[in-house]
Parts: C-alpha cells; structure tokens; sequence
C-alpha cells in the first residue's frame, strides 16, 4: 500500500499517512513554463496497491487534471491497483439538468475518473448521495456527521440544544447529527412569494430560548448559513452554531461569517483553508484517521 | 452549421464564422463563485451539426474543461454531429515516456474528448503528427507553412533566402516551407560535449550573407529560437527572421525575443495574444480562413 499526495491538499494527506502508518510516496507534481502539469513519480510502483490524496477543491480544473494525470502514470507504470481518495468532490452541484442545455458535469468528472483505470473512488458527503451511481466502480462514502457530532458532544451539546437544517434538502443530514446528540430538529423553510421580492424565512419547529446548531454539506458563498442564523435569533434562539464538511468558502463567505451572528462555525480539513480563511470563528476538525481507518 | 466559441480564443472563432457565414452561436461559458465552469447554450442545437472552436492553450486545465464540459451538455441536448476545432492542441509535448512513470497526457486528452461522443477533431501543426493515432476518430490536420510561406512571398522572400530548422526535429517542416519559397534549408544542430557543459551549436548548411526564416511548429520560452538566431548571426548570416504556427510566448519569451537579433517574428493567431505579448517584432496572420473552409 502506497499514499500519494497531490497538491490540493498535503496536510489532509500527511494525516492520512501517520493512520495508516506508511509514509507518504516520493513524487513531484508541478508546473512547466506555460503551466502545464508535469508529474514526475520518483519511486517504483510496479504491482503496487496506490491510494492518491486529491480533493477537487479550488482551482477545481488544476487539480482535476492533476489527478487524471497522476492516473495515467501510475497505470502506464503498472500499478496494482488504483484507488482515489477525493474527500471533496468538485462539480457536485452540477449533477442534474435543472434546465435545458445544461451539462451535468458531476457525472462526465465521474466518466473521466473511472474510464482510466480506477479501480475504487473513497469520498465523503457527496452533495447529493445519487452520484455514487454514476460510478460503476465501488465508491466508498464516508460521513462527517458522527466527527462533527464528536466535537459538539464533547463541548457540551445534547438533547436541550436543537439540530437546524438551513434548507428542506438537508434535513436527513440535521436528521442524522440529530441522533448522535439525542437532540430535537427544526427547518428553515425559504418562500419567495413573488419574483424579485426578498424570501421569507419561515421557522418550522421550536427553537424559541435554544441554542441552535446548523449543519450543511458544504459552505460555499455562507449565504444560506449567515441568513438562516438571523433567522434563528429573530425567532428567539439563545446562540447559534454551524457545522459543515465541506468549507468551500468562496467570494463574501469569510465576511458574511464574520458579520453574522454565528458564533462558532465548526468544519473538517477535506478542503485545506488558505490563511486568510482561517479566522477565529472557524474551527477545523481532521478527518483524516476517519479516511485512514477506511483503506 | 452551428459555430460555438469557447473563452480561449474568440477573435479566431469570430472569424472563422465569418468565413464559413453563420454567427456565432448564443452560449454563456462563464464561472461560479468558487470558480467551477458554468456553461449555457442558449439555442436550440438538437440535431444541428456543431463545431466548437476552443484552443486548449493557458490556462490549458480550464480551456479543456470548458471544452468537454460544452460537449457534455451539447450531447445531452442531441446535438447531430460535435466537431470540434482545436486550432491550438496542449499538452502535445507530453506525447511518450521519455522517462519511467511518466504519463502521456497527450493521449489522456485524446482519451477524454473522443469517448464523450465527439465525432471529428480539426486541429492544426500537432507537435508530433503522430498525436492523430491518439483518437479512433477523424482527424483533420491542417497546416500552418502554406500561410506563413504566403506571408513570406508577398515580402519578396524566395530563392535567395534559407530555410533554418532549429534543430533536427524540425526538418521536414522546414523543408515543406522551403519548397514555397523554392529556397535551400540549412540546420542547427545542437550537441552538448558534456553534462553540464554549454550546447555548441553547429550550423549543417550554408548562411553566410544570406537572408534566414527560422520556422518551428510551437515557439514556448524561446530559448531555441533567439540562441538559434544569435548562432545564425554568428555564422555570417545577414538577416534572421522567424515564424511558428503557435505562439505560446511563455515565462521569459517576451524579453528573449526583444533581445535577440530576430528581425521580425511571424505567427498565426491559433492562440490569443494578450495586450503584452503583441510587441512589434510579433505579427499575426490568421488562420481563420484556413479553418472556415476545412469545415
Ligand atoms: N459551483 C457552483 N456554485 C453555485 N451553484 C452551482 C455550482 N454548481 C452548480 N450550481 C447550481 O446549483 C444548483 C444545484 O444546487 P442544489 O439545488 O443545492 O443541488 C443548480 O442549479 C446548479 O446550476
Ligand atoms: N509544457 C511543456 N513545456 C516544456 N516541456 C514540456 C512540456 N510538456 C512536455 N515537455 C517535455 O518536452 C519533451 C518533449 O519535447 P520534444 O522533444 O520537443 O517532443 C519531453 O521531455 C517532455 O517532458
């Protein structure tokens, strides 16, 4: 079994390598002049059982190619077996035609994936769990939850305290969180009434007096988040928390964080956060002895 | 016929559809917050005959993508035929192992473009011609000589001039070009004595007093080019001019080029020159013309 970092994140890899307790194999992955991706695998593989280390994160294109590559080169050097580690899966949110003419991109990075020789996809809280089926390989999809669920518990969390789904499609994930800390749930139910005219933030179930504790899969421009979290102190909540795998974390979202009334936003390191994301509020959770225990 | 344009090189689409007279097709290829590609045809395409134009030159990871990402979402709206124009070709360098555990991304790409449904490919002065055996598809293969030798004619070269390939790689596209201009070759032969010791360059022909037209297919750093010049200068050459189909211009060839005693520098616009790299000495001569009647 050997571990293979690419660029998009080598702390979540490093990470991976001391659980599995191999260190991480020699390779450099970098740039010619015109960018272009230049790979170069600095020991032999042959016969070998390889895990590559690449989140689809931002620069997504970069480092979706990276990872193609590095396939390439493992299989033309006759890897055993190919097993990719993708703990964020990019292009998630373009997995259906919402509209005519769109692509459904989610499923041509999974066609591109498996048609080069990949033999098993490990990946967590894809954005919608229907895109193991655009596999036909075995992917292995692991969850956040119970981490995240882990840290609250240990900060005090429980039962007097209220699981919030931001929208009516997370609700099996607040449902799931919900359960590991024996604690109630409540939804936010967004109406706009009419076109161009604000939504409506509408609170079902209690959460008057609570402490509330949001979960999403991922916080991309932390619009959904920071309205909700209003939403919840207008309603009467006490505090409120959130929580999501995936810290995407693009254009206003570290502004919005900062001016909005969460308190404590609490994430995992499937994407790594540049500096300047690393603020107070954010409190980053590994998953790394999660994904380590699974290969 | 339908004509589609990508982000790369619109100018080149425009007037390849101005060639064949249609208009460009009404698309919107654009980027999310957190920069994955968001793509939008917006007309009707289904059983049209298509033809994208995209070179998959810098940003070459997010040029490729717009380009199977289009052909993902022209496929699912039952487009008739997809063609596509890729007047640039990336990553053709990478086109064997010159080294162990090295990949063939020239191959990948080709992997990916032709099992997502595309049905011709029309490119131009692929680095290697054998690149074409990549795809089980057509290949249209265009060159970029006939142009650049018109360019060259109607400036009075010919006969008197030499035709210098910059080393020996090149010969048989100087010797195409050379039989425009009904002028003799010459080649300049790099050999290095020892590691790390500087190449000496040797002049196989006769330049002496005379006029010299470098031609290579792609001209990236600029390295061979502007040493190759000074070696021709050096040898008693009494002018150098230059001419490439693709200008890559990458990293410190800008400078190189302004430095060296290359009198004029003639390329085609297969790729997009930015404001800063269209200095004097540069020309372009479109092959917009060249492309609209192949297709
Ligand atoms: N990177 C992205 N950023 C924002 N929205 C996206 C992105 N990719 C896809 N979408 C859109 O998000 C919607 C799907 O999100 P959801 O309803 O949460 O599954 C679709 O309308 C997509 O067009
Ligand atoms: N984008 C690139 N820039 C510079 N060199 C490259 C690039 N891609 C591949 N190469 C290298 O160029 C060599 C092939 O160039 P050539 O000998 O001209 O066919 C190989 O050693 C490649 O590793």
């Amino acid at each position: 079994l050997k571990i293979f970092a690419l660029n998009s994140n080598r702390p979540l890899a490093e990470k991976i390598a001391k659980t599995v307790g191999v260190p991480l194999g020699k390779t450099s992955v970098d740039r010619f002049s015109d960018g272009e991706i230049r790979i170069n695998i600095e020991e032999s593989i042959r016969g070998d059982n390889i895990f590559i280390i690449q989140s689809t994160s931002a620069p997504v294109n970069d480092n979706l190619m990276e990872l193609l590559i590095m396939v390439d080169a493992l299989r033309r050097a006759s890897a055993g077996t190919i097993n990719l580690v993708i703990p964020y899966y990019g292009y998630a949110r373009q997995d259906r035609k919402a509209r005519s003419r769109e692509p459904i991109t989610a499923k041509l990075v999974a066609n591109m994936i498996q048609k080069d020789g990949v033999d098993r996809v490990v990946t967590l809280d894809l954005h919608a769990a229907q895109i193991q089926g655009f596999f036909d390989i075995p992917v292995d999809h692991l969850m956040g939850a119970p981490l995240l669920a882990d840290h609250f518990i240990n900060e005090g969390f429980g039962s007097d305290d209220v699981v919030v789904s931001p929208d009516h499609g997370g609700v099996s994930r607040a449902r799931a969180l919900a359960e590991f800390l024996k604690a109630p749930i409540a939804i936010i139910d967004k109406r706009r009434p009419k076109a161009n005219v604000a939504e409506i933030m509408n609170i079902i179930g209690d959460v008057a007096g609570k402490r509330c504790l949001m979960i999403d899969d991922m916080i991309d421009t932390a619009g959904t988040i920071t309205l909700g979290a209003q939403a919840l102190i207008d309603a009467g909540a006490k505090e409120v928390y959130a929580c999501c795998t995936h810290p995407v974390l693009s254009g206003p979202a570290i502004e919005r964080i900062k001016k909005s009334p969460i308190k404590q936003l609490v994430v995992t390191d499937t994407i790594q956060l540049p500096a300047e994301k690393q603020i107070e509020k954010i409190q980053q959770v590994s998953v790394g002895p999660l994904i380590g225990d699974a290969i």
